[in-house]
């Protein structure tokens, strides 16, 4: 809001600024969920956040709640309706399902997509965030079930967490389909039971258990459930493939109504901080929305916001550091163009250096290297020009060597 | 549109998918951007997309006209005016603003985001582009400006040009007010000035010639006009630091009015081409937005779309390789489990690898591996696990050799 007919500095509401120290953790997450996924053979892809607002509004969709309340929609001034995209997966199978004869599949493609959803800002849900997703298309095995999970265990472990960290907790929608069939269920129940899995552990046990009951169901079917074949399937293939922290869990059947066989949720095992973190599923007839034949796929997304919270936690996050290695003072402004040269001989062997422009004095110009993380600097003056002699500090320490400025290349290379 | 009930697969009107093959090309663009900034000692920063529509308001800017008539601006579910952004400059000076006392100066910021405008799609222009942002906040000195403008100069570089591939063009806001001094030309005749000049090379130069004399200004005075003080010791910095390919040019100008003394424009010199490719220049009072006292600033940014065309006309663009180093292809799904196994141990030694599902025969597997242009594969089965022995098919040539599974890491790492 403005004040006194000045613009406020605040972002808008819900989202985020990203200073150089948050840009740089951000930077650190996704150059981790990059690797990851590369390394497992997926390529990348992405796409514009502007999509058709009737991407979002399938018919009969649970999502159509949110496609209604929670998301940015408006209309451009050429009158076509617009949806700021609220997740990534209508916008993956749209773009599969546009060149499907062109690709070869099993197909495995990632993203970083930034998502958008109306809501009320509160810790670890803000207006905008970032999501790894993950998906691999072409294939109805259960192994292509496991990979997806295996691949979410692996980007928790290269994060740094341990197997203790977190858990993979599985269901699948077969158990789910069987407690309705079983029961013969109407739509409405069917619709009821859904939203109360959803809810787990948020009611208490007393008021989940008389709901339950409402519905016609017992909750001992969930308590001695046994798992489904699938997930037992699944299971085993988990643990040969060296993901111990896996197990059944009936109640998980995640929020979106598109899931169509397996589905996982990984959660904090934090006793403080006992939610969901993040989770997928199989997705088999979303192509159907495009008129296509349905296609196989499952994935998942992952948020950089909880991933973050889960990480400082732990202490997880690494700290700051600053891009530039050297930061050359300056004596006076004569001296910048002499400084820029040197500068410019470090880049070419791929050396990080920052050069003052004499705006200030040498004292306020060492302070701000030093404010800013910089590890090293040297004063460029006139002496140094002609003796060819500089000395360089270690900013930490205050330490000074001195050394020929022919060495200087080598000799911050060593650091 | 949906046709039949059916969705279309199109992306909204004027936006990119960015298919695998266009992502990679995107992100060794940016890869070349983070790599120049952050070696001449600019820190990375991000902020959302969605901002204030006031932000975009600023009174008697000519920005005006493009926030009323070439935005995307739309009322949130809270009533608050929203704009996609349509440059990052505005943010970046917010950003500043409201840390101004924590930050030290020279600050040396970069960032690559998404920008929007409402505009009619056509070659070149898009409504949704990226464009590195680069800035450094705090010094007037000339040495700023060169720096600047020495970052254009690499980075063209960078991506291969050479210095005869592009020119820059440099102006000075001092010499346009100088003419307008000079001639005392009202505030009308002022616009009709800078938006002459901002045409210079779209209409005939006896339409120009016959508008400056409106005006009351004479054309020789652009033909024989000598560069201006601070333009002169600029080039004379830029040719010290090895940049030959600049030159004073009296009518560039820049659409922004916040640039308050040199501008710059990046030229293509191709005869075909021969346009501006991008641009910047100084803009010393953005921070009186805010309320806060005036900030030496100068910055560029350089867009997406335009430099993908000046390299493709060039050929300077790499050609897409496969991130996936190694196929493991199996002889039926019972094999997937034994070939993950494998594909683990190859990622922990940091070769990236992708396993087929057996969802098809084998042939079809290797086909399809070679039309995703993955370099090396091997196929999995009994034979293979039992004996420990595989052979390893370089699919370019159809060449096969026999190695064994273990030293299946230092085989692959030679290439």
């Amino acid at each position: 809001m403005a004040r006194n007919g000045k613009l406020s500095t605040d972002p808008y509401k819900g989202v985020r600024d990203f200073y150089p120290k948050e840009q740089a953790l951000q930077q650190h997450l996704f150059s981790i969920m990059r690797q990851v996924a590369q390394s497992a053979g997926y390529e990348e892809y992405s796409a514009s956040l502007l999509e058709p607002a009737e991407l979002y509004r399938a018919k009969g969709s649970e999502n159509e709640e949110i496609a209604t309340q929670q998301t940015y929609t408006f209309l451009d001034r050429g009158d076509r309706e617009v949806t700021l995209r609220p997740e990534m997966t209508p916008t993956v199978a749209r773009m599969v399902a546009a060149r499907r004869r062109d690709l070869s599949f099993p197909l495995r493609w990632y993203s970083i997509p930034n998502v958008f959803r109306y809501e009320r800002p509160q810790r670890g849900r803000v207006r905008e965030h970032w999501q790894l997703n993950i998906d691999l298309f072409g294939s109805e095995h259960i192994a292509a079930d496991a990979e997806i999970i295996l691949l979410a265990h692996t980007l928790m472990r290269a994060f740094g967490a341990t197997e203790n960290d977190f858990e993979i907790r599985i269901s699948s929608r077969g158990f789910l389909n069987g407690l309705i069939t079983q029961h013969s269920l109407s739509e409405e129940s069917t619709k009821k039971l859904h939203g109360l899995l959803d809810r787990h552990g948020k009611v208490s046990s007393q008021e989940e258990e008389a709901s339950l009951k409402e519905i016609g169901i017992s909750p001992q079917e969930f308590v001695a459930s046994v798992a489904p074949k699938d997930v037992v399937e699944l299971l085993t293939t988990l643990k040969e493939l060296g993901c111990s922290n896996a197990r059944f869990e009936p109640y998980i059947v995640r929020g979106f109504d598109y899931y169509t066989g397996l589905v996982f949720e990984v959660y904090d095992t934090h006793p403080d901080n006992n939610r969901s973190l993040f989770g997928g599923g199989r997705y088999d007839n979303l192509m159907e929305l495009f008129g296509e034949e349905t296609m196989p796929a499952v994935g998942f997304g992952m948020g950089d916001v909880t991933i973050r919270d889960f990480l400082e936690v732990r202490s997880l996050t690494p700290s700051y550091t600053s891009p530039i290695k050297v930061y050359l003072a300056v004596t006076g402004e004569d001296m910048v163009t002499e400084a820029m040269k040197i500068a410019s001989r470090l880049r070419a062997q791929g050396i990080s250096a920052a050069v003052d422009l004499g705006d200030k004095k040498l004292g306020e110009q060492i302070k701000s290297a030093d404010k800013k993380g910089i590890p090293h600097l040297i004063v460029i003056g006139r002496n140094e020009i002609d003796s060819g002699m500089v000395a360089i500090r270690t900013l930490a320490t205050g330490e000074e060597e001195k050394i020929a400025l022919t060495s200087l290349p080598s000799f911050l290379k060593s650091f």
